[in-house]
């Protein structure tokens, strides 16, 4: 018999090339699925929620995995964490209902893009972990372009060509958008049923183009609906990027999460 | 004509040896002096405030260098920052009276301990730059401890033995050490005229055996003055200890620090 496990996951993107498992270079899919076939000396596919791109980071990826039945929740976060590498970490295990997919039964995802505006934001124990950023912002102009994201919208503008079939609208249901406020920066919290691919990174790095007079103001709401990407800024660097969480429906839980 | 020049560094000391110098190991000192003669184009020897142990992190170690006179503080900083790596920061550079020693002008010096003790202390994010400690604390303890090294007192007991001279009093002047609470944790503040080796590492591994516990409450004051360190408790780990700053007589200053 086997266990159907939903793990969220805490994770330093730095050395690694990304979620997905890629035969010649170190991923996170790949550090788990190696540590679960030396607990349960079997493969043991994992199923994320979403790819993280190289660098970026989660504070709340979640990741299916059946095990074997005698493995508990907590047995199993307890044993992953003695074997897994120091960059990547269990943070909580869910014994979820076996139609549970990480991906598919997902309904929304969180990210965070952290921007530091203060000089120390270049100190070592930030330059690794959030973007310094030091050209004055207009908060007006950013909370504009954000509350303007909130909606249906088609963020073919802010994706990598090709991140869907051509003929996908390219469609996303955004519940929330917000920069917020911090000692020492302002963050970007976004939430939506899902994300293109380098979506994030496109829309913060045109954000702070557009607060920062690099380009105009408006630009944000103006691309929103465009028909590519030809006039996206570049996607702002990975390492202040964060996955925060995954939302589930609560009746794929076998018991409160 | 020279300039004499007080750094202030932030580092992470995770790959580093140590402050000091030395022939085959990677040290700040060392990184400092190397970057120093790429821009002087000539051996410059760096002061340092004090050393700091293998792992020990900084957010205000202070330096003093002489440069040549052409160097402002302020291009001085920039430089360095353009050719030290990721690890060391210069976060302020401070014209100085010619008296100046980085190392003998000090007055005090201020460390801080960081402690996590929620689940999430285990995070890539946070556990190599605090201590993970799960057992429960008395604060109490913890309070009366610290208030208890405030004041003019020997440490022989919280000090590696040969750290000073054997005729040594191994006294020093606390001014403040308290510890203070935050969201995941709590952090051991202390200042002082001078610190011994390993002291603020004895000092918290015996305040936390003893607040959880592990020894008597009334350990810490019991040891004040003891005439060798024959019952301090292990050392915590250094990767949660941070030189916080080094207080030197205003009138050093050339302008206001």
């Amino acid at each position: 018999m086997s266990r159907t496990v939903q793990l969220v996951l805490h994770y330093d993107g730095a050395r690694f090339a990304g979620w997905q498992r890629q035969a010649a270079a170190r991923t996170v899919q790949g550090e788990l699925e190696a540590a679960l076939e030396r607990l349960c000396r079997t493969h043991v596919p994992v199923v994320g929620a979403g790819r993280t791109d190289a660098g970026v980071h989660a504070r709340g990826q979640a990741a299916g995995v059946r095990v074997p039945e005698r493995w508990t929740p907590t047995e199993l976060r307890r044993a992953l964490n003695a074997v897994l590498p120091r960059d990547v970490w269990v943070c909580a295990a869910h014994a979820m209902r076996d139609e549970f997919h990480a991906r598919f039964s997902a309904e929304a995802r969180r990210y965070a893009y952290r921007v530091g505006t203060d000089e120390d934001a270049m100190s070592p124990f930030r330059r690794d972990r959030e973007l310094a950023f030091r050209r004055t912002l207009d908060a007006a102009v950013l909370d504009a372009a954000a509350a303007s994201l909130v909606g249906d919208h088609c963020f073919r503008a802010f994706a990598v060509k090709g991140t869907a079939p051509e003929d996908d609208p390219h469609r996303c249901i955004v519940r929330s958008a917000e920069w917020r406020p911090r000692a020492g920066g302002l963050d970007f919290v976004v939430e939506a049923n899902r994300f293109l691919h380098h979506m994030v990174r496109f829309l913060v790095g045109t954000m702070l183009d557009a607060a920062s007079g690099r380009r105009a103001p408006g630009d944000v709401v103006r691309l929103l609906g465009a028909p590519d990407n030809s006039e996206v800024s570049a996607p702002a660097p990975p390492h202040a990027l964060y996955l925060d969480g995954v939302i589930y429906p609560a009746h794929l839980y076998l018991s409160p999460a």
